[in-house]
């Protein structure tokens, strides 16, 4: 079976695509991750998946190449890392009570043909009101450390998250379902035969 | 730190109590889990709930015994776990193309005070069209085994999800946005002092 490239060193992508029994080589690349227009989130996000599918491709002779971002967006603002518990906090406390948008960009570039296909994916996520001593409480886990918008919604975010319209996995930084339907554009599970996932 | 106790046997619940950290005893009770009328889907899984957790609230003198009953529902009709490739095909052919319902009811009963809270949760979950041979191919899985309606959003079905409306948890069989909420009912934070959720 092939192995796709998963230009990202993001352990829950990879972790995503494990449980998805999707064989990859994760690839760090560095790339300028700056969003060039936060107005059009969308075309941006999906901008900077070419750069990094576009990036990756250039290490590998053979093979896809997939590149994704993911950003947490709420007020037309995009949340990033926080550096401290004090911006985790403003974080959290802006997401409370409110709803915000994560939107990925999503792109697969075949090395040899030089194909390339993307798409993105918007999900609406919807905080509980949470009073200042359930903030303090969440961040004391430090689950907000290297995430983007200071939470993670596999972990202990979950209990604050009244409920979600759109893809899960996207929330997590993967979504899987746009990868399985740009994959099928380049005939990947054809090419590996039927597609075998495994029983768990 | 208390436990709660889970008047359940599903390793999907179980694991979703690990992910967050809240210390349980899983205890199986044996009850008549046959929902009493499919038209108010959501009274009869409260009502399942209820019984499940007085059914383990019998066995213990003391603590917070949780009942969870979770249903697929998709044109007023209730899916059960399939019992062999045949129905899960059935099943997952309907539901192909289509959005479904997944409904938890979810009960918490203090076995000393008496007090009992319920709450339910409803998820809408959309598939995107498949193929006969991608519905062969996920079947080949075997993840349809033990799974209301045949699949496992948590599992290779995200693929074919387009996306939920709704908390994801619940489609995982626990709603832990209302358990949380239930929970606070009984100042069970309070009384384990400060929550204290682990790094993970």
């Amino acid at each position: 079976m092939d192995s796709i490239v998963l230009a990202s060193r993001s352990p829950r992508r990879k972790e995503i695509l494990e449980r998805l029994n999707i064989p990859y080589i994760a690839f760090d690349i560095d790339i300028d991750e700056k969003l060039t227009n936060v107005r059009n989130i969308k075309s941006s996000v999906m901008e900077v998946s070419k750069k990094k599918a576009a990036a990756g491709a250039c290490h590998f002779s053979k093979g896809l190449v997939v590149g994704v971002d993911t950003v947490v967006y709420f007020n037309r603002k995009v949340l990033g890392k926080p550096e401290n518990t004090g911006s985790a906090y403003k974080y959290i406390k802006m997401l409370s009570g409110n709803t915000h948008c994560v939107v990925s960009g999503i792109t697969i570039r075949d090395t040899c043909g030089g194909n390339v296909y993307s798409a993105c994916s918007l999900t609406e996520v919807s905080f509980i009101k949470m009073s200042d001593s359930e903030i303090k409480n969440y961040l004391a886990a430090d689950e907000w450390k290297d995430k983007a918008g200071g939470y993670a919604i596999q972990g202990q975010a979950a209990l604050y998250i009244k409920g979600i319209l759109g893809s899960f996995y996207n929330v997590m930084g993967l979504p899987v379902e746009e990868l399985y339907r740009l994959l099928k554009k380049f005939n990947y599970f054809e090419s590996r035969g039927r597609y075998q996932p495994v029983n768990k």
